[in-house]
């Protein structure tokens, strides 16, 4: 419960109350139904006219089917999301061998969300025997077998299924990573010069990257552009510096995320850009002036911003720029993607 | 058949013959097992006496699994794979409503490999209607019902689930890449001192990596340590330069790994280790030495390489010392895990 109540506040959630779960599936959703029942001293509950029921180990529900199987379940009086079978289910003799094998076509998973008519499933649940409680999964059924109640069956997006192996944290972990990668805004005030070496990066991104959407915003004084691609949830900036100070563009985008919590969710990605002309200043030079990007990574490391930095050698033969900059679109794309804490205050080159 | 036989080529596979596919699952069997009853005039092939029947889809399959259904079949003619099913099977009625659900603990998915007796299986699909061709999936249920032989059925391991989604493509990479990275090989040429700071690096690594096995080899003339380590199948080095030139001792680690074809079938990672004592020579001047590892490393990608550079702060300060090693091990961990092409190349400091 106190870890339930930890996330709760540091997400700051709303409209959440927590009851004691029981020691079999059953007993838990029992006992959430009779917190619906009764009320709680605590909060604000009240029966509500269908309830829907749902596993926290599968996180990637949409809300298109929690409407279809809420709908579905106010004319039937319960509904639930199945998915095809993917290998074939059998049954076992007691000797461990083959009695016989059903007919996969004829077969479906039954998964979550399931939705239902309170009534139907809080009768349902109060009806069941202690068998059912202790040993049954499939609430389904219940509304079957105790109220005569014939689900309507929804079907369900792959992403529903239930995360069990540790495969499954592998590929969460991927589906998460590929979500918010999906967005990259790119910060910089060089609006007014189109021939800038920034509008060329952005180019290469949007070429290289062709299923990510390429955003640009510039730190202007009131800073709206930003605040909108921020209430679009993107998690990923590449901030092109070129004012005379080497972090002048990176320090104003910390300090609009400092007032922002957008990264309390997610981590969230930046990338510091920066251009060398090697007939201006000597590679080794500019690279020792770059550190200072390791103390500015340590420092919002606890805000979960992994800042890393990127030098892009400035050229003026078009192709080893165009080199570069794709070299530079590469290294952004894979920061990006891996999202790994390992890396930050690091200085690539491109 | 020529991808098929481009694999074969590639990976210098020598015991396998190719059988054009069905249109169908259970055609495409029946056409393996026919070529296997017949002959065939380009192969060796005879008749076994087992056979093992498996999808590409599930590459994660235990020899032990193997040996376990094959044994199974010599005993009752056929023997799978199953594991318990993780949700609940339902059966649907012609209106899409629930019609009844299935006790869970009373089923199991069938998974493959499966193994049967030669002449069960082929008798099997000889017997079996046009029907079974076209629409069955499940190999145990012809042998059940063309020649009554009820299959044993052996508990497979969560890996031999089928990639199916998305979803498991991520899942199944990450396997492969946690698989690769259990070892960890330190390459350097100073075992009779066992003060250097390579040494602390090792020790370092053993202590971050717990899970992985980390050995070291120095590159003596003949090189036995080494060839041992890549008889294990080793794919990641960090190899610890201590010579006067930068590169002496990845040059010479890149060289044994030019006459071994280790990294035909995963990419083998190669971390260059530099040491700095910034009171001998400046940051940038090193840096900019070593960014000869651009070229490098561009050069032995094209042989499923992987080179990036490590460079790490030396220090007489113990405190120090030991907190740029703890950093080079995460860096290190992180390229080992993420193995990805695209920070090839790249000098990462600690």
């Amino acid at each position: 419960m106190e870890t339930m109540k930890g996330i709760i506040q540091r997400y700051q959630h709303q409209r959440i109350s927590l009851v004691e779960a029981g020691v079999t599936r059953h007993r838990s959703i029992f006992s959430g139904l009779r917190a619906l029942a009764m009320g709680q001293p605590d909060s604000q509950l009240s029966k509500p006219e269908v309830v829907i029921i749902h596993d926290a180990v599968r996180p990637f529900v949409e809300e298109d089917v929690l409407l279809r199987v809420v709908t579905a379940a106010k004319e039937h009086g319960a509904a639930g999301a199945i998915r095809p079978l993917v290998s074939t289910v059998i049954s076992p003799s007691a000797d461990g061998c083959l009695d016989h094998s059903l007919e996969r076509a004829r077969h479906r998973a039954s998964e979550m969300p399931q939705a239902f008519l309170f009534d139907v499933i809080y009768e349902a649940y109060q009806r069941c025997s202690d068998y059912d409680l202790e040993f049954g999964t499939e609430c389904l059924h219940l509304a079957l077998k105790y109220c005569h109640i014939k689900a309507k069956l929804v079907e369900g997006s792959p992403d529903l299924w239930k995360v069990t192996y540790k495969r499954d944290l592998y590929a969460a972990e991927s589906i998460i990573k590929e979500r918010i990668s999906q967005q990259i805004c790119i910060v910089m005030d060089t609006k007014e010069d189109e021939e800038h070496v920034g509008h060329h990066l952005k180019e290469m991104l949007k070429n290289e990257l062709s299923h990510v959407k390429v955003t640009s915003v510039a730190l202007s004084h009131t800073g709206r552009d930003l605040q909108q691609i921020l209430l679009e949830q993107c998690y990923n900036f590449v901030c092109v510096n070129v004012m005379a100070s080497e972090f002048e563009e990176t320090q104003k985008l910390l300090d609009v995320l400092k007032e922002n919590n957008l990264s309390v969710l997610y981590p969230v990605v930046i990338i510091s850009v920066h251009f060398l002309d090697y007939k201006l200043i000597p590679l080794g030079q500019k690279m020792e002036n770059l550190m200072q990007i390791r103390e500015f990574a340590k420092e919002v490391k606890e805000r979960n911003i992994l800042l890393c930095g990127l030098l892009i050698y400035y050229s003026q033969d078009e192709q080893k720029l165009q080199d570069s900059l794709r070299q530079g679109a590469t290294i952004i794309a894979t920061l990006i993607k891996e999202r790994n804490s390992g890396l930050i205050g690091q200085l690539l080159v491109a």
